[in-house]
C-alpha cells in the first residue's frame, strides 16, 4: 500500500464509524491502523482497525471492513508460555460471515478472495447481525468476511499480539509496508 | 426494589441504548440487569448493565447509568489467588464523572448521594466524554456518576466476580433483592 492508499482506506473507515455513531478520539482517527495483510488488494483482503486497550490480561478493538472485505484465516498460538488470544467478536453493525473450525457449511454465503481458495479452509459458518456474538477458542482456526455493506465488530479478547498470529496463506505479512 | 421497578428501569435503559444506535439481542433485553445495591434509590445510586461476556481470562459488559446517577465507591479485590479485576471505562455516550485514588479535585463536578458522603472517599476527577477512556488498576477504589443526560459505557476488564466487590458503604449489598 502506499500513503494515499491507507489515508482513504481510513477515511472510509471514519465515515462508516460514524454512521453507526461509534465516537472515537482525535488520536485513535489518526491511528486508525489498515491492515493489507501483504496482499495488496486491501478492498477484498483487508482490515481497519482501532485497538482501545490491550494490557497483559485483556484486549478491546473495534473492528470496521468495507463490503466483502476478508480477513484471511489465521489462529493466534501460545505467546510466551501463555494460552494463545482467544476472541469475542460482537457485530455492532452491518453483517459478518464467520467461519470456524468443525463441520463445513455447504453452500457457505462468503465469496472466498479469487486466487486464495487453498488457504480457506475452515468452513463452518457463523453469520453474525448485529448484537450478535461468538466466542473463538485460543489457536483455533478462523477467518470472516463483511456483508454487502461492510461490518462493524467489537472483539473483546485476551492479550493480542497480532505479529505472532500464524496464516494459512503464507504469502501473508501481518505488518503492513506502506510506501510513500 | 419490587418487579415493576426493575421492569421500568429496563425499559428506560433500552430506550438509551436504542437511542445511543447499540443493538443487543432479546435475550439480552430480556436478562438486562438492574442494580440498585440495596439502598433503594434506584435513581440516585443504581446501574444498569448487560454482560456480553465473562470468561475465566476478560469480560465486557455495557453499562447504562440514568441522568445522575451513581455507581458507589468499591474496588475489585484478589479472587481466588487471581490480581483483582482491572477495568477500562469507555464513553460511548453521554458523559461520565469517574473518582479514583490520587490528589482530590476540587470542587468536584458530581453531586454525592445525600447521606452517603462518608462513603465517596476518592476524589480524583476523570470526566469522559463519548471516545473518551480510563483503566482503572486492579484493587483501587473508584466510583463514577452520569452528567445531566446519563450515560451508556462500555466496561472492557479481566475476569468480573461481581459478588466479591467490596464496597467502601457499609449498607451496600451488591446482589438486588427483588420483590414482587
Amino acid at each position: 500500500m502506499n500513503a494515499q492508499q491507507v489515508r482513504q482506506a481510513q477515511d472510509k473507515a471514519r465515515r462508516m464509524l460514524e454512521a453507526a455513531r461509534i465516537v472515537i478520539t482525535a488520536a485513535e482517527s489518526a491511528s486508525l491502523e489498515v491492515a493489507d495483510f501483504g496482499l495488496g488488494e486491501l478492498d477484498r483482503t483487508g482490515l481497519e482497525l482501532i485497538t482501545y486497550v490491550n494490557n497483559d490480561v485483556y484486549c478491546a478493538k473495534e473492528l470496521v471492513m468495507f463490503p466483502r472485505q476478508t480477513c484471511p484465516e489465521h489462529r493466534h498460538p501460545p505467546v510466551e508460555g501463555r494460552r494463545g488470544k482467544m476472541e469475542t467478536f460482537r457485530c455492532r453493525w452491518g453483517r459478518v460471515y464467520l467461519y470456524v473450525e468443525g463441520k463445513p457449511t455447504e453452500p457457505i454465503k462468503a465469496v472466498i478472495p479469487a486466487g486464495g481458495e487453498p488457504y480457506y479452509t475452515v468452513r463452518r459458518e457463523i453469520v453474525l447481525e448485529p448484537g450478535m456474538q461468538h466466542t473463538i477458542a485460543s489457536d483455533t482456526l478462523h477467518w470472516f468476511q463483511a456483508g454487502e455493506e461492510g461490518a462493524i465488530v467489537s472483539e473483546f479478547s485476551s492479550t493480542s499480539s497480532d505479529e505472532c498470529d500464524i496464516f494459512t496463506d503464507p504469502r501473508i505479512v501481518r505488518a503492513p509496508k506502506i510506501t510513500d
